[in-house]
Formats: C-alpha cells, sequence, structure tokens
C-alpha cells in the first residue's frame, strides 16, 4: 500500500511537532548531496539507490540527504505523469525509501510525481512535481512545486498541477523552506515562493532540480542563488540531476550558498555521487569558486560525453559505429564515442566514394590508430556506379559534375552501409552533423543524418574546431590534417562547403542571432552593421526556415545551448519570411 | 502604422456607443461564415483572401463576417509568435483589412495573434490570441482568449497570454459575446467565459475556432453547441478553420445554433468557401442533422484527401511518388494521392526484390491502371545481390533466410530508388507506413519510413481496410486481389506479417485501448476479459513503448485520431513497463 500522503500546508509551520522539539546542535548540520543520476521509468533500480545513499549518508551521520527533483522517476517523463500506473507505481516505491529511514536520524527529501486530487482539469496536468519530506519511517510532508516552466524544452503545465502552498517544516531548531526547481527562478512569475518563505519564517531553503545544462547555465545558476540568499538572508542547498535523458544532458553542480551569498560548497559537474558538506555559520568562510573551465569546450565536451553514455547505458546499447569521413565532424564524435564508451566499443568505417579524396581515408585510419578503435574500409563507388548505371532510363544526368540526387545517393548509399552494419553487430549508429549543418540543410536526409543520436547537432561547426583542439590538448588524437583541411562534403569534384555556404565563422554568427536570440533579419543586419550584407543573412534565414522538414527527421539531438532544436518549435509549413 | 488597439473590457456592455443606436432590423441577420483556409505565415495571401470575402460579403449585403481563429496568420503558428516581427507584420495587415470595410455597413470578425503589454513573464507566452471586431474602417474592439488549450496537440500557453476580460459588445440592437475556441470548451476549467458572457446580457455568441479534425470531433462540437446554447438562452456561431497545416487537418463544419440547442446552419467538412445564413427566431424553424458519413471511412478518407493536397500546394510541391508493394498500404496512400492531386501527379513504382510474390507487380500495375497514374518497375535485386557479396566479409549469414539486418536492406533499397527518384524528379515521396506498424515498429527507418508525410500513419490497419472498401465504392479502384491477401512485409520467402504480429483486429483493439484510452495493462485485460492473454498484451505494449526512437524520426504523420503520435509525448529512454 502506498504511504499515505500529508499534503503541507502553511500551517506547518505555526503548528510545531515532536519533529522540532529536537535542540539545534552546536556541531554544523552535514549535508548529504545526492547528486544521482537516476533512470526514467526504472523505478526498481532509482529506488535501490536512493535506499543505499540514504544508508551511506546515515553511516557517516549526515543529518539531511537531498535527493533531485523528479529522482525517484526521473527526468523529464512527459506523458508517463499522465499514466495513473506510473503514479501509482512511483507511491509503493516511496513506501519503501520511507521504511529504509525507520530507526535513522537522518530526513531525506525526495523528489517524486504525486497525484492530484481534482482529476479532469484541463487548465494544467493532472499530478504534482512533489517532494517528499522523509523522517523516521514516515513521509513526513508533501511539497508541490509552484511554478511550473512552460517554455523551451519545458511543458510541466501539461503534465503538472502547480502547488498552491508553500511549505516550511521545523526541522532541528531550523525552519526548512521547501522549492523545487523553478520555484527559485521566479523573476518573471507573480507567484513568488522564496518571499512566502521568508515571510514564513524559513531559515533554510533547500531545492531540488533538474536543470538542464547548457553553456552559461552554471553562471547564471550561481548569480541566481548568490542573489536569492542574500536577499532574504537564509542560506540555500541547491541539488541538481546529472546524467542524458534523450536530448537533456543534465551537469548536476549543486551548490550551497550562505545567507550573504557565497557559494561555500560546490558539487562537480557531469559526476554522478554522494558528497558531504559540513555546514555551520562562520565569519570568514571559504568561497568555492566555479571551475576556470565553465563554458569553455572542455564544458561542452564533457556534457557530450555524459549525454552519448547515458543514452547508451539507459537504453542497453553497447557498441557505436561511426561513419568517418575525414573532417572535423566525425572525427570528434568518434573521440567523443571512445571518451564516452571505450576504444572497445567503438568503430569507424571509411566509405570512399567517387568524389573522395585520398585524405579522406588516410586521415580517417589515423584517426582509428590514434584513438584504438576497430577500423574498417568499405567503398561505395560500385554500389553507386551500379546504381547509376541501373538508373540510366531515370533521365539521370550523366554529367561530370553529379545532380543533386547524385550527391545525396553517395551520401545515402554510406547510410545503407551504416544501417546494415548495425543491424548486422548490434551497434548504433552515431550521427555527426552539426548544429550548423542541421540549420541550413546542408546534410542529406537517411544519408548522414541517418542513426539513432545526433551527437553534435547543437553545436556550430566553429565550436566543433574548438572541442577538437581542446582534446588535442589532452592527447593529439585527432591528426592535424582533419583539423586544418577545408570542410567538404565530398560529394562532387573539388567540391568546398564554402561553394555553398558563406564562411563558417559568418554562417555561425547570423546563425547564433537568428535562432539563440531569436533576431529578426534586421534585428541581425544592425547588429552586425556592414559585417555581412543583407543577402547572405536573407539567405541563411531562408535556409533555416526551409529545412525545418530535415529536423523533423533528427534523431535526438544532445542540447548544449539555450536554445535547442528540441525546444524551438516551428511549422514546416510556414510562408513568414524572418 | 498599425491600428490603435482598443482593448475590450467589460464596462463597454455597459457603455453604450454610437454604433449600437441602431434599431435592431425587421429582416433577419445575415450572417457570411468565411470558414477559410489560411497558410501559416502568408500573411499577403491571407490578407487578400480576407479582403475579398469582406467586398463579397458586403456585396451580399451580409450583417457580419466571422473569420476562424487566428485566420490572418493561420494556425498552429508555435514559435512563430514569438517572434516580434511575427506580431507586428499581422497589425500591418490587420489595419488593411480594417481599412477595407470603410464606407460599408458590414462589420468582420477576424482572428490573429495580438502583442502582449506585459513581456518577459514566463507564466504563459508574451502574445494573444486574438479577435478584432471591425467596424466602418476601424478595429472596434480585440477580445483576448481566456482558455489556452495546453495538452495533446495544443500549447498555447507557450506561446499565449490568457485573456483576462469578457467581451460583450453592443451591435444591431444586440450584445454580441465573443469567444474564441477553448473558451466555450469550458467545463474543465474554473474560468467559465460564456457564464461571464451571460451575466452581461450576451443575446448572440460568436465563436472562432481552430479546432481540428479527429474522428468524433463533430459530433462533439454539436454537443457542446446545442448544450451551451440551451442552457445559456443565447444563439450561437462557431466559425471552424479549415485545411491541413503538417500534422493537423481542421475540418470546418462551422455551425449555428438557436437558442434552444437547435442547430440551424451548417458548412460543409474539408471545403473551404464563404457561406451565408439569414438569422430570425422563428418558432418552427428547420434544423439541419449532420451527416450521416460523420464518423464513417469517408469522413477519415476526406480529412486525409485534404491534409495530403494542402500540405503539397502550401509547400509548393507538385507531384508525389510512391512505393507500391501490392499491399493495401501503399493502395489506399496512391488513392489518396489521386484524390488529392489528380492522377497526373503521382508516379507509383514498385520495386521487387528477392522475396517479392508476382502479385506485389502485378497488383500494382493494375492498381495503377485503374489509378491512371504512372508507372514504374524498379527491381531492387541486383543491388541487393550486389551490396551483399561485398558484405561478404562483414560476417553476412548466407542463409536461405535472411537476417534482420537483409530484411531492412531491402526496405532501404527501396528507399534510396524513392528518394533518387525525388530527387531527380522533384517529386514528395509519401510513407505508407498505417499506424499499427508505426506503434510496434514494424517498419524499417530509412527505408519504408523515408518521405515527406505519413499519408495513414494514423489509421490503424483495419480502418486501412475500410477506407479502401469505401474507396472502391465510389468506383472499384483498388484490386480485389490486393484487398484480400494476407499482408506481408515480403522481406523473407512465405513471410507475414501475423508471423510475428498478433493478428490485425486483436492488435488494433490492445493498441486502441492502450494508445487513445491510455490505459494499463491490466486494464486493458480487464476490459477485453479473456479474448487476449496476458503475453500478447504485453508484447504489443512492449513493442510501442520499445519503438519511440523510429517514430521520433518520422515525416509529419496526418492526424485523424483524437490521441495521435504529434500529440502523444513519451520519452525514448524509458524504463517503465506500463
Amino acid at each position: 500500500m502506498p504511504v499515505p500522503l500529508f499534503f503541507c500546508r502553511t500551517a506547518y509551520s505555526s503548528r510545531p511537532t515532536s519533529y522540532d522539539t529536537i535542540p539545534p546542535m552546536n556541531k554544523p548540520i552535514r549535508f548529504a548531496v545526492a547528486q544521482m543520476n537516476p533512470t526514467v521509468g526504472d523505478y526498481a533500480k532509482n529506488t535501490r539507490k536512493i535506499i543505499a545513499w540514504i544508508r551511506q549518508a546515515a553511516a557517516k551521520r549526515a543529518d539531511l540527504i537531498v535527493f533531485p527533483e523528479a529522482a525517484l522517476c526521473g527526468y523529464p517523463v512527459w506523458d508517463l505523469a499522465n499514466k495513473k500506473q506510473f503514479v501509482t507505481e512511483g507511491l509503493k516505491h516511496l513506501d519503501l525509501i520511507a521504511k529504509a529511514t525507520q530507526g535513522k536520524r537522518i530526513a531525506a527529501a525526495v523528489g517524486f510525481i504525486a497525484p492530484c486530487k481534482v482529476h479532469g482539469d484541463r487548465e494544467t496536468g493532472n499530478t504534482h512535481n512533489a517532494m517528499a519530506w522523509i523522517e523516521k519511517g514516515k513521509v513526513r510532508a508533501v511539497y508541490h512545486k509552484q511554478l511550473l516552466p512552460t517554455y523551451d524544452v519545458f511543458l510541466e503545465d501539461i503534465f503538472f498541477r502547480p502547488g498552491r502552498e508553500t511549505c516550511v517544516l521545523p526541522w532541528r531548531g531550523f525552519k526548512a523552506g521547501l522549492t523545487i526547481c523553478e520555484d527559485i527562478w521566479d523573476e518573471r512569475y507573480p507567484v513568488k515562493p522564496l518571499r512566502s518563505l521568508k515571510d514564513q519564517g524559513a531559515d533554510v531553503v533547500i531545492n531540488i532540480s533538474a536543470s538542464p545544462y547548457y553553456r552559461g547555465v552554471a553562471a547564471s545558476r550561481d548569480a541566481l542563488l548568490r542573489g536569492h540568499a542574500k536577499r532574504y538572508g537564509f542560506p540555500m542547498l541547491y541539488v541538481n540531476q546529472v546524467g542524458g535523458q534523450d536530448d537533456l544532458i543534465f551537469d548536476g553542480r549543486s551548490i550551497f550558498s550562505d545567507a550573504k551569498g557565497r557559494i561555500l560548497f560546490r558539487a562537480p559537474a557531469f559526476e554522478e555521487g554522494l558528497f558531504f558538506f559540513d555546514w555551520k555559520p562562520a565569519p570568514q568562510p571559504h568561497e568555492v569558486p566555479l571551475p576556470e573551465w565553465t563554458g569553455e569546450p572542455k564544458e561542452i565536451y564533457n556534457a557530450l560525453v555524459m549525454g552519448l553514455r547515458d543514452y547508451f547505458q539507459k537504453n542497453g546499447f553497447k557498441k557505436a559505429v561511426i561513419g568517418l569521413s575525414g573532417g572535423i565532424d566525425s572525427a570528434i564524435v568518434a573521440t567523443l564515442a571512445v571518451d564516452a564508451l571505450g576504444a572497445g566499443a567503438v568503430k569507424g568505417v571509411t566509405m570512399p566514394g567517387p568524389f573522395s579524396s585520398k585524405g579522406s581515408w588516410k586521415d580517417s585510419e589515423q584517426l582509428a590508430k590514434n584513438l584504438g578503435i576497430e577500423f574498417e574500409v568499405r567503398p561505395i563507388k560500385e554500389m553507386y556506379e551500379k546504381f547509376l548505371k541501373g538508373a540510366g532510363t531515370r533521365k539521370s544526368t550523366g554529367k561530370a559534375v553529379p545532380s543533386v540526387a547524385m550527391e545525396n545517393l553517395q551520401a545515402r548509399l554510406r547510410g545503407l552501409e551504416l544501417m546494415f552494419l548495425s543491424n548486422n553487430e548490434g551497434r548504433l549508429v552515431l550521427t555527426t552533423g552539426n548544429k550548423s549543418e542541421l540549420a541550413v540543410g546542408y546534410c542529406t536526409l537517411y544519408g548522414d543524418m541517418a542513426g539513432g543520436l545526433a551527437v553534435i547537432g547543437d553545436v556550430y561547426k566553429t565550436d566543433v574546431y574548438r572541442l577538437a583542439w581542446y582534446r588535442n590538448t589532452i592527447r593529439n588524437v585527432i591528426p592535424k590534417a582533419i583539423l586544418t583541411k577545408a570542410p567538404s562534403a565530398e560529394l562532387r569534384p573539388d567540391q568546398k562547403d564554402e561553394d555553398s555556404l558563406p564562411p563558417y565563422d559568418i554562417l555561425d554568427t547570423v546563425l547564433y542571432l537568428y535562432i539563440e536570440k531569436n533576431l529578426s533579419s534586421d534585428a541581425i543586419l544592425r547588429k552586425l552593421k556592414k559585417r555581412v550584407s543583407p543577402a547572405v543573412v536573407a539567405e541563411v534565414i531562408h535556409k533555416v526556415d526551409h529545412n525545418e522538414y530535415k529536423r523533423r527527421q533528427t534523431p535526438p539531438v544532445l542540447r548544449v545551448s539555450e536554445k535547442a532544436w528540441f525546444g524551438r518549435r516551428m511549422p514546416i509549413t510556414n510562408r513568414f519570411k524572418g
């Protein structure tokens, strides 16, 4: 039977229970920060981990262990939240977790999905995004998230109903205020949960989050937490989920700020673990700065490694295969795969075609050697010629310069080889397209777009180079030839990307302003002054708009920017010229 | 310059203006029902149509012309609403429309997107889904939609902010209450716009909608309108958008109910047009029943024809190509394409492989002949054998029974042929997979799933047969052999779908309960009593869950059911067993 759920009411703070008769201790409070990587829907596994960590934290005499938002079920669960069975199953497991705290001093805060009393309301979803406060074998209180993000990659209004009550719990002489993720990102909402917590006398605030990574998010979170802690004069513990879930990457980096806005504790980025932090107000505490590499290529690189690894592990894939073209994109994807899965799990295949340079083969071979991965050569030339011979009756041009159909044919024959190998050897195909290509449609459906995960589909070409340079500083694995050659699809003689596209530095600047900053062509031109012509801007925007149909058919694209494809919803049928 | 927008306030009804000094006429009110098919983002074209229809309606002495929700910009516009330029452009065109009413007696109600005064709020979007009431060259009032659907295929909370005020306009002796779509689907919302309109004395209510089609929606709308009109005692005019927009199909079927809940006017389904209706209260008015074919195969068939035609027309595609397998799915897609685009625009290609039956070729040829479409035979056998020969080193089995890799290879070689033809001849490939196949993953990525539009991806296999039987009642175009043969992918010797799947009538029943009704396996078993074994239900559910990754890579799937893939958001990485 599920545990009875005592819904948290504001009255709690004025109704002292036996729980808060324990006098404040002179020794510091020990927080156990459970920076957990849950698996969506795997209640058994998540519960085992939660219970093991509670025991571990109790053994280390922690006072409170805090798990991330939705730690019990994983996040985001989308329409799973609308399955009654899914919610019920969660409650059963919450009961097991509660029992595990029996006879222990430690309290536990666990994110889960709570059922909703009013059903069938269309204004919002029919469950709550909730936090259970567990002590002495029981769920002492349940708090419901009040601010539900519904923008970009978040659609919580669809699945959840907002809580209406603030929750302050008397605990060990403190008044602990509970919040979940968006509750503290309150700037643009009329409801201000932290203001209410302050009014009710909270003197420490817990926030459990599942806040996905993008470049720059760490600094934003720091500023947010510092600002709030200082403004309201209470210390805040922020515990974030870590790990990959389809397109999303959660970076962890849980933090603690004292009441003066000083960050005194930081859990690492992209690393699951149970971390401890002893807190006692002190006049000169030791602040911990953000690591230097925050927002740098190293950070994006590590994010992608985690996203890739988790997509494999959580879905039960063991091995990967990558088409190596001799270019920078496939090189960085192969390197990421090796760092995520180990060299033994990765195979590189080079598939020279009629217009491939010698380098495409040799450089790929060198890369594979440097990475220590299996390497195979599967030329597509014969299949290409055979196909065209058969296609003679189909008005194929037969000219020296291949038609678009013939260019795409080459890309698709490579897709065919990779997918055959995928089926035959049980390997997931990783696609190697970058964000610049996906943006302007410089890629072939069912060709280079074929695969199970788009690893760098949210990384602009110019950033791909930065990732490669960074990775080579650790060990020189990507051959210099790959780093320095001019980008080319090699689908016709002497083809260069810049024959069809503006130079990548210009292209990426325009794309960034159009996609991430959502600017109109006029605004982009004003911003770039005379550095880019109106014709170029118009052409780039046209290409982005026109290629929505291709992006509709991509596999999940690991998200590392503030506006990735996953959170950008555009109609395919669209005649607006932005 | 955009017109100044006079925001509608409730005070309006108590502040009579010169507009309502015109005494109520003895002759009937003439409504012009502008059941319009707008194109998303094509302001120029939509505006031209709106102005032309206003003129036409004025010439026919209509008192009021009512356009659908978002008629000016099309619906849904998704993230376009978050582009400032998009909203501004709309206002400029609204101004042109207003000018077109100058010197005319007619009033016009037009749906558009209005800017929002408060920016940067994250609780909702930053625009309003709005209706302009236009008279004598001016926008007399702007009403903001109050109830914003945010579930299934709707995400209005992301883009729009709810209006907070009801709008009653004194007009020709009436008090006209304004509502937009969801405003009247108020059952599950605490806010009740119609109740407020009643309280403010509204005696006729206008509703402009963009309500997408699904089987059964017409009866729901009828019941809703009848119920409201009767309950509140006011007549209601409901004007719905018509046409296809990516996955969504809008069916039109605008209606008018008198104050006693009698439907006195119906515009046709799936047909754009300007319709007139004279209304005067009468003791024995003539009620118009729903056509007999409502909810029947004919309805779904017509919906698909419109969805297909509009995807082509609005995106500028002229010609289609379809792989004909000799099976029922490709036969019905070809038939739909001919009905949507004309026989001259459609090409059928049969691509016999090593395990194709003779029928697959001959029946396809007969179908093409019956439909009068171009027909081509492109055998894949040689390419298949050549590929396998080359693949000899790749541990290909070489056995008589092909491996999964070899089965998929055949499907992908067909995809290759179709896409080559697509590029070469400028034809959009139509995919032919049905909902049952997409549900359980009985389809090949980049093979039979390759294409620009999934025409019957929301139609269960058993319904595909119903569509075919229906179509043959008009003219016998689908050969009997196609209708009666056992479904087979023909990718290995003597293969039948039912070797891998439960019989389709059972499969579809389980799928319907799992997908449309969102039931758990236990609930499905209870519902079906002993007709289906637990093992079968578990296997079907497992397949649906496990194949989310394939559906992630489909082209738009025309929606004809209440729960189509487009409005079902499930994680790929998901270990929950439903």
